[in-house]
Formats: structure tokens, sequence, C-alpha cells
């Protein structure tokens, strides 16, 4: 199979450098990018006034969150989680998942996203949901043993459950990873057995960590060190942990992150919403942290948009910063794309030569994406997730003028509508 | 010429009800709501699926900086006005800003915003064009004399142009108010003037009010005062001002505001960008003060999307307040149109018996918008504004299945890019 990308506007190669030009697929790698390519392609499309782009990774979600869209905003942390979102969680059932994960799939596929990271729980359904609308993902079970060593177990079997039916998927697209959930909810001795595991297995790891202020006391109270002091002492950090938030981090915590080569997600929109608080992103950045994007589940959202949390990120630095030069548009372009990326060790996140074919094009035919003068600011500062009109992963296209060609989408709607009037 | 909007679930009310009703429109207003409505109409739409929604109210914009999206960002605020908008301003003609407000106008009406409230200059040109798009609007000329005599007497002159041109436009859609830039760049004498005009003609005020610090100290400088203070001592603030920003407010001075009725037009995505800070949202709120929603001039947010700016206005409070409860939909929701109405005791931003026909229509069968549990909800926080499907404005349907009926789309398109690309 092979794509010819015509006339775009193509963002080429590690500085985002705009160039009109084609690009041409075969099977799923970038093969060529000039001007004019004379060659022949399965399929052709026409970018005429439109952008040829990197597919974003969202580095950090809860996919099947997607069901409890909507069912309680504006709480307190507690009461949102206690009252609302734990009660429908525990009649979530693997049928309901496998919709509501392929309902996150949708969007994300609608929204520019061609990879994503997961952690929840009947990741299996989630799986196979990804297998079917050709996305690309890697999947962790949420793991929590609050200490107790038979809850320990049955996480480790679970895990061990999901990274078997992964490798007997055996997709180029569905990866396994490690999902610890997080410092204070995992034992020193889980989080040994992850680690462990990780270098046994060369899977990488997600966690959640310092996403808020109390989370940071109780670690501190426990063992008397910060979560990332505690979780490296451990000896827990390495270059294949992907972290989520790192809201709340001192300046030490952010050297040893450096240093340790960890990925830091940034989740800006949960951040806010749940009014957690503001990430260091400028702190992280000059320290040379491999700072990714995500969009955390849509109940703290409420949705999967890559590109608004674009321009989010930028936004929400600016004011907070109080320095309007912070956050620019190219730095904010990498950290969705290429950072994330680098953080999963995947070809891919850029477009060049020898790269994966996870490619969006944007239409920028429409009145908030004109004049076309600077295509990287219009991309993060005016568009969003509508935008994208056609969707390539893994050399194949999943999306084409909006219509997902994987996925029934009516079916999709109608089914997932059905499962929250039945639950809730 | 009567419309029927059928089987969408309604927002209703001043307490935006949610319920699933049919909407009779006949002339410019709606003129019946209820179950199943037995009534002929010279148009019918069937909305199932789909949400009727007051049209947004854009209280402070500049809808030809359209010309200038992306031009420049991430810089200075002053480097970017004196390198980047002033020089290209500066070419600025009659017929370019003709087409960059049909642009800004376009973009609005796909973004579902039904009025906006413009301060620029060549203001008869985006009357024109206002007038050409069917779009509702209030149109200032920014007038700034820096105290200086003969461009105050300039100043009037304009103002006067304007409020004459739109007198003799007898349009229904197209109103007059004064634009006395901001208490740094009037004179108390050019600030006295327009209190007297518009008391003398009963148009409104428009004007920028502490948007950044800086103007502050230069107020407090110059008069001893805050802006607040001075213009209260004018004699200048009474309830037909609409001001914009308020960002760096003293408790005195939101107390001022309140007793005076003045409106505050928050504009967060312009504040976020140009770091300007955080308005105090929720001690105007407590206050009394009518606060409504703006996007600014799209230089500096980079798109005039009121659905986009709802999500981001109420994110950006819950961080800052550290307070997930504060900023809650219904109330960001309220800001973006009835709040906005009430400014320009305008009968409309609501959908009840009577009120204008300034009325648009939400697609939610769309991933990002599903399932649908909370309408309210799903507008602030999951949409944007691509998922605006109908705008009707004034009874008369502007935009139907996104596109636009009253304007030639790629024309403008076309016309505005060859604009930038001859005067940059």
């Amino acid at each position: 199979m092979s794509i010819l990308i015509k006339n775009g506007y193509v963002i080429y190669g590690d500085n985002l450098e705009v160039i009109k030009a084609d690009v041409y697929i075969e099977n799923n790698e970038i093969s060529k990018i000039g001007k004019d390519l004379n060659v022949g392609a399965d399929y052709v499309i026409d970018a005429k006034g439109k952008v040829v782009s990197p597919g974003f990774i969202n580095a950090h979600t809860h996919s099947p969150m997607v069901i409890l869209r909507g069912l309680a905003d504006d709480l307190a942390l507690m009461e949102w989680l206690q009252n609302h979102i734990w009660p429908i969680e525990r009649k979530l059932k693997p049928d309901h998942i496998y919709w509501g994960a392929l309902l996150g799939v949708l969007e994300m596929i609608k929204s520019g996203t061609t990879t994503f990271v997961d952690m929840y729980f009947h990741m299996e359904e989630v799986a196979k949901a990804v297998e079917k609308a050709g996305m690309r993902a890697y999947l962790s079970y949420g793991m929590a043993d609050l200490g107790n060593e038979e809850k320990r177990n049955t996480e480790i079997k679970e895990t061990l459950k999901l990274l078997e039916f992964i490798e007997n998927l055996d997709s180029p697209r569905v990866e396994f990873l490690f999902g610890p959930h997080a410092p204070y909810t995992c034992s020193p001795e889980l989080l040994g057995w992850v680690r462990e595991k990780a270098d046994e297995t060369g899977k990488k790891i997600t966690i959640h960590i310092s996403e808020t202020r109390d989370e940071v006391r109780q670690i501190k109270e426990k063992y008397g060190k910060t979560p990332v002091e505690f979780l490296d002492e451990l000896g827990f950090l390495k270059d294949d942990v992907v972290a989520a938030h790192g809201v709340w981090l001192s300046d030490k915590e952010v050297k040893i992150l450096a240093e340790k080569g960890v990925t830091i997600v940034h989740n800006p929109a949960s951040n806010m919403k749940l009014a957690s608080g503001v990430m260091p992103l400028k702190k992280l950045l000059d320290a040379g942290v491999n700072v990714a994007l995500g969009t955390d589940g849509a109940a703290s959202n409420n949705n999967l948009d890559m590109v608004e949390e674009m321009k989010l990120t930028s936004l929400l630095h600016k004011v907070h910063d109080l320095d309007p030069t912070v956050a620019d548009a190219g730095t904010i372009f990498k950290i969705a794309s290429q950072n994330g990326a680098k953080a999963l060790n995947l070809n891919a996140g850029v477009i060049k030569e020898g790269a994966l074919a996870d490619i969006v094009i944007f239409d920028f035919n429409k009145p908030h994406l004109r004049p076309i003068t600077n295509v990287i600011s219009h991309i993060v500062y005016s568009a969003n997730g509508s935008d994208i009109e056609t969707t390539i992963i893994d050399g194949k296209i999943v999306m084409l003028d909006r219509e997902v060609l994987t996925v029934d989408e009516e079916k999709v709607l109608d089914k997932v509508q059905e499962i929250i009037d039945e639950l809730r």
C-alpha cells in the first residue's frame, strides 16, 4: 500500500520547518518528501491549502472514561471521586469498557491523535478497540495495592494477563506498558516488582506523580521524603518511566527527573479543571526534562482534543509566569508530538524520511485559519481538533474527509448512550 | 418568514433548563416553545440529537484584526505592538478593513456568535460587512487623543461620522456605541465629551480598563488614583459602560463598578496570551458586577471562538483560585450569553418567548459530545465553535449545515490572503 499526499504545507523534520512539498508513504513508513514527486501511488490525497502534520501523541489518558463525560463537574476532588466517579466505575463491565474505549479512540482519531498512552482496567477490551480502529496505543492496567499483599497479587496477575493478551494480539500498533497507579496508592514492594519486571521485559512504565498537593503531603508523612525522592531511592526512576502530572515538584525533584531521563506528561486541562495546580513547565524544560502532553481522562477535561490542549498549555504558562515569551508555539507543538514519541522510543511524532507514517492533515480552508501566515501558530493558537480532515496511522488511512473508515461511528455513539442511560 | 426547529434539546430560559421541545420563530422573534408544536412554517429544521442554544455575545473584539492572525506571537507586549502590530495597522486601508471584518464575522457566525461589540478604525467598513453578513453588532471607533487637542477633534469627528453612517444605514442589527480607547490614552476632556454625548444620544460606551499592571501604574502616577476611581470621579461610570478586561482591580474599584452598574468584559485568552494577568472573576461576581465574555482581537487570541473561550474561562479561574467549584459551567454559559445581552440592553442571549431569534444549533452527533449527560457541561467543557451547525440571527438563517448563506466564503478567504501577502 502506498499513499501520495500532494501540494500541502508540510511540517518537516525535528525543527518544524514548513515547506510546500509532497509526502510519499510506502507500507507504514514515510519514504520520500519533496516537490512534485513523480511516483505512482495506490492512493493520492490532494492537500492544497491544507497542512500535513505529524499526528499528536496523547501521552496520558484513560480512554474509557469518555463514558463518564459530563457526569459530574465543578466539584471538590473527593466529592467528585467518591460520590460520582467511583460509584459508576464500579459498575463498568468489560463490554462497557470496549465501547467506551472505542468512543475515546474515535474521538482521538477525529482530533488528530495517532498514538495514546492509557491506564485503566479491563484493558484487554481497550486493546481490542485500538486494534479494530487502527489506532496506535500503549496500554497499562492501573495497579494499586494500598499496601495490601493479597491485593498486590491480584494486581500483578491482572498486569501479567494484559501483557500476555497483548503479546498474543501481536499487533504492530498495540504495546503493553506497566501502570502502577501512583506512589501513594502503590507499596514499595509493588513498585519494586514493576521495576524488576520492566528491566526484564524491556516494557515501559507509566505512573501518576505529584498531581495534587495532598498526595505529596501523604508521601512526606509516610516516608519522610518527596514522591520523586522516594521513587528514586527505590531505584524506580529510569528513562523508561512516563510520569503523568508532576504538578507539585521541588527543584531537587526536577533535577532528579532530568538526571534519570524520566518523561513528565503535562495535563493542563485536567490540572486546571480539578484545580490541582500549575506544573512548573519552564523549570522542567530548562532542566532538560522531556515533557510530553496528555489530555487525561474525559471526566476531568472533558474531551480528548490534543489541539485544544496545546493552546491551553501555552496560555496557562504565559499567564502563570506573567511572561508572554514562555511556552512558545514551536515548543508546545513539539511537546504534543515529538516529545511524546521520545518518551515511548517511537519512531514517530515528526515528518521525515524513514519515520512511521503517523500523519494528520489539517484543513486550513476555514475562516479561523486564515490568512495563512504562520502554520505552527495557527495550529497551536487558532485551530481545534475538528480541523483535522484526514488521519493516517501506521501507513493506513484511518479517517478521510472526517469519516472514520475503520469504525461504525453511529453505532458507537448509540451504544455508549445506551450504556450510560442504563448505568446512572 | 417563520422557522420551526423541531425535536432538539432546547436550553430554555434564564436558568438554562434543558428541555426537549420545538422552537417556533416568527419574523425576528421567538414566538412559541413547546412539545410537538402544530404550526406551519416557511422553513423546518430537524434538530434531533442536537442542541438549540442562545447565540453567544462576543462583548469585546476588534474584528478586522483577523487579518493579523499569526503574524506575531510569543513576544513581550511592547515588542509585539511596536514592531509587529502597529506597523501593519498603519498600512490598513478601508478596503482591507472591509475584507478583514467580513472574515471576522464569518468566523464568528461559524462558531456560534450572533452579536459582537467592536472597536477599531474605518468602522464604516465593518458596518457594511456586518450588514452584508446578516450579523448583529455594536460598533465603535476607537478614540485616543493622548491629551492632544487637535487629535481630540479629529477623533470626535471620526466618531460622529460613524454615528451618522450607522444612523443612515438604518439596520435593525447594526448599532453604534462610543469607543474611547482607555483612561491612559484618552484625556479627561475627551472622556467628558463621551459621557455628555452618550447621555444625549442614549448610545452605549465601550472602553478598555486596567488590562495591564503598567497602565494602572501610569494612571496612578498621572492622576494619583486608580483607573476606576479616576473615571468615577469624572462622572464617567454608569450602567451604559461596557468595559473590557478589568484585570488589575482593587477591592474598592470592584465596589464602584458594582454600584455604578458597569459591565466588565472578560477576555481570558488574550489576557493569558499577552500575560496581562488574571481578572478577579469571583470577586466581581460576588460583588454583583455584570461580567460578560469577549475574545478580544485575533492577534492576541488567536481566534474568535466563544465556545472555546468559555472553557478557558472556567479552567483558568478554577486553577487560579485552586478551587474546582468556582466558575461552574452554568455561570460561564450565562457570562457568554445573557450577561452580554444585559450589558447591551438587548432582548437576546436567552431562548424564551418574546426574545429576539438569535439562536445557534450545536450538532451533538459527534464522539466528543457523547454520551449526552449534561448539555451545558458539554458545551462549556467538551465542545468548540466548529460544533455549531446552524446560526440564526434576527430570525434569519445565516448559516445552515455549516454553510454561511450570506457571504461567499471562498472569496473572502482568498481576498484576505491576498491582502496580507501584499502588506507584510
